[in-house]
Formats: structure tokens, C-alpha cells, sequence
């Protein structure tokens, strides 16, 4: 998604140029790719696929609308199986219209999970809880905090739901260190995702995730925090920037790594 | 601030004709129009004056600059007495320019309340940390959550700092109820403030606090939070918001009065 003006082909062909030795997929490119095709595209350029993202939007009240949504994930719980990766990231979802109910909203996607989990486990797919910034909770996402994630996925086994750890959703947070070493000490932590932290914020605030290095976050510092607390999977960087969009993909992308080596310890 | 269009003397014209009781009171316009003379302005008309917004930004590392900002807050203490509140909201500051520093500049925060406390005492005025929406945490305030800011006012008397509860800015936080508790256990709940929680948020996500029942906030809700924690003091409306400002004051204010007594227990 850093660089989702990049073809699927363009995209491959610039890690593989680069360097970069795995990629986060987003399901919409693949899709309109063949997600078979993908599969065998990243495959054949040896790339690993980190995660595919991105499940969620669970905490619908009407029926139709839930039942659709778990057919949803599904789909993407074999998307994932397809591409090879072990990790589909969720995105939990915000209020349905006109609802005040948090708390209710949370117990949803519990539900949903208990469900999910044990399809994706038959799949070789763990499911990610991604905890959003609190500025998503009414519209994006009722997880707000690492906390609240990991009380929602230690309802399940650590093989079929962990969290996502993404800098930006928690560079705030002063409980978030003990937190990931909470999710740690469980093997919880699915993947773990950079972006930074910029401001002013745009209209919207989705667009606005800064480049690495560019913002308030010390990199490092949470490396140190996951590193402690275990993880030794892959790095993400998933930016959304409408600047950087508009840019040459290519030479985001290499700028993209160059910081990751600066701003990242070996 | 929620009727900032509106001149002080206008102000507590259309206070006394809505019934309203108590206006909490920003610097500026107290500022422009005379602190004596407000003070006169609103004790004549029989209003109490809730809180005085806002003193703070205490972050700043530069030597001279936290100079600066201590002696702009003891007259904001000054100023709060002349109004005859008791009540100084802190907004505490964000990251100066090129730091990552969270931690470093809550710790600064605590250096200046320690001068700040024995001078706001001597006043008769309390200073009320606000933590603000996560959101603000880099540019505007290092303090996001209740948690954080009690941490801070603890390590101070009661009657020298508490904090402020704003429901737009906690409303995400699954913590902050039991945080409400502990506040009001020790007596430092120095005020309690309203404003809806509202999307898609404005460019620079400053001036779009929503209406009372415009958005995702069960206000009772939070309201029976305080009270259950002994809070008896005024509940205060604050509205940011670019399109309330562009409206007819005196319209505003009544439509706040009128969402108010429809959204808050009598």
C-alpha cells in the first residue's frame, strides 16, 4: 500500500531490484490480479508474503450484513493461504450507524472471531487484530489500544488470533511497551508495521502516515520493545500518504528502504 | 470557545436570557476585553465563572522558553482569581520541534507543576491537567489519557492539581471509567467537560468537536461516570467547530442549552 501506485509486476520487480526480501499484500490489487496469479508472480521473484491485509469490518448488528462480512474474511483467510502467507490482518471496524455502544461493538467482533479463528487455523492462517489510532474508533476501528486487542484475542488461541503492532496506532501510548510484551510472552505478536507519525493531520486522517524518520516516532525504541518481548518475524512499512502516492513509485519505494536502513537496526 | 462570535458582553446577555448559570471563560477575550472589567461584567450579571482555559504548554526544553511559559501560567492563575474561578485547565504542550521524546516531556510537565502548584494554591486556584484526544500527542499535548495525567497530579495535593474530564477526548478509552474513579477518590476531578465525538474530522483535526448528540458519545453515560465518582461541580460544554462558529451566536448557544437538557441527566 506505500506504494500502491505500483502495478503488482512493477511492484515485484522493485523489491527484487532493491532488495527487499518480503511484501505486505492488500487484497483489492490482488484480486484484480488473480490471486493465483499473484501467488505464482511473488513465488517466482522469491519474495516472501509478509501479510495480507485486510480482513475485519466485524461489528455489524444486522444479520445480513454480519454474515456477509464473516464470507468476507473467509475469502480473505484463503487469499492468504493462496499467496503463502501465515498472517491475515484485521481491521476491526467502527460504530454501525448511529450506535453509541463500544463495549457492544468490541463483543461483536468476539463473536466473529470465534468463528474465524479456528477456519483460518484449518488454513495455516493466523488472524491479526489490528489495534487503530483512538481517531478511527467511531468509523474504522473499535480496537483502539494494544490492550483492548490482546483482551479480545486471548479469548482464542495464539495460532488462530494475535495483534498487529503498528508504530502509528501506538507511538502514544505509555502502556503500550508493557503491552507488547504481554502479547509477546503469549506469541502474539503477528507482525509488526512502521509508519510515522507526521502532522497536521489531513482531512479525513487516513492519508497522512508519515514517511519513516519524518515524524515523532523513534523507531528503534519499538524495535527494542518487540525484539524484547520475542518477535523475530518481519518489518513492515505501510504508509498511507497521499504526497508520497503521488510521487514515482520506484523512487518511493527506494527511499522507503533507504530510511527503513537508517532509521531501523540491522 | 463554543460561541467564541459572540463578544463577552454578549455572551452574558444570552447566558442570562437561556437560563444558563456558568460560563467557563477563555484567556484571550478576557485578555482583549480587560480582566478586571470581565470579572465585573460576569459577577454583575450573576454568572459564575466555571474554569479559565487554559494555561500550559510546559514542554518547551529551551531554558528561556520555559521561563516564558511559567510566567504566562502564574498570570493565568492571577487571571483565573481576578474571574473568581477556582478552576485553571492546563493543556499541557507537545513535542518540541525535533524531539521523539514522549517521556522526557511528561517529566518537564512535572517540573513546572511543582513551581506551579504552591503558586496556584496561594491564589485559591486549582490546576486542572487536561489530557487531550491521542490525536493531539506530538503538536499540542503530550498528555492522552486520564491515566497519564493523573500519574502527573498525584504526585501533587489535590487542592494544587487534578484534572479535567472531556468526554471527546477519553470517550475511546475502555480504562478511563476505572480512571474517573481513582480522580474522584482523591478528590481531583477539577472539572468535567462535553463534546461529541464527530467524522470525517476537519484538516489539522482541531475545530471539528461535534454538537452534543451529533456523534458517537453516550454523554449519560459518561456523566454518570463523574457523578458516581462524587463529582458535583458544573458540567461545561466546549465546541471547536468551524461551522457552529459561522452560525448566529445567540442561535448556537441556545441550540447548545436545548442538546444539553435533551443529553444530560437533570
Amino acid at each position: 500500500m506505500t506504494v500502491k501506485q505500483l502495478s503488482l509486476p512493477e511492484l515485484v520487480d522493485a523489491c527484487r531490484d532493491l532488495g527487499v526480501p518480503g511484501v505486505g499484500l492488500w487484497r483489492e490489487p490482488v484480486q484484480a490480479y488473480g490471486v493465483e496469479a499473484a501467488a505464482k508472480l511473488v513465488r517466482d521473484a522469491g519474495l516472501t508474503v509478509t501479510t495480507l491485509c485486510r480482513g475485519g469490518f466485524l461489528t455489524a448488528i444486522d444479520p445480513a450484513e454480519r454474515a456477509a462480512a464473516l464470507a468476507d474474511n473467509r475469502r480473505a483467510v484463503d487469499e492468504a493461504a493462496t499467496l503463502g502467507t501465515d498472517t491475515l490482518v484485521l481491521v476491526s471496524g467502527g460504530l454501525p450507524a448511529g450506535s453509541k455502544d463500544l463495549r457492544g461493538a468490541r463483543e461483536r467482533i468476539a463473536d466473529a472471531l470465534a468463528e474465524l479463528g479456528p477456519y483460518a487455523e484449518e488454513h495455516g492462517v493466523r488472524l491479526a487484530i489490528e489495534p487503530l489510532h483512538p481517531m478511527y474508533a467511531s468509523d474504522r476501528c473499535v480496537v483502539s489500544t494494544l490492550a483492548q486487542a490482546l483482551d479480545l484475542a486471548e479469548r482464542f488461541p495464539a495460532r488462530q488470533v494475535g495483534v498487529t503492532v503498528d508504530t502509528y496506532h501506538i507511538w502514544w501510548d505509555d502502556t503500550a511497551p508493557a503491552q507488547i510484551a504481554r502479547a509477546g510472552a503469549q506469541d502474539r505478536i503477528h507482525t509488526f508495521q512502521l509508519a510515522d507519525w507526521t502532522t497536521p493531520l489531513p482531512e479525513g486522517v487516513l492519508n497522512g502516515r508519515g514517511q519513516i524518520g519524518d515524524g515523532s516516532i523513534d523507531m528503534r525504541e519499538w524495535q527494542g520493545h518487540v525484539e524484547a518481548a520475542g518477535y523475530t518475524g518481519a518489518i513492515e512499512v505501510e504508509l498511507f500518504n497521499d504526497v508520497l502516492w503521488a510521487r514515482d513509485g520506484r523512487e518511493v519505494l527506494a527511499e522507503t528502504a533507504q530510511r527503513f536502513t537508517e532509521n531501523v537496526r540491522p
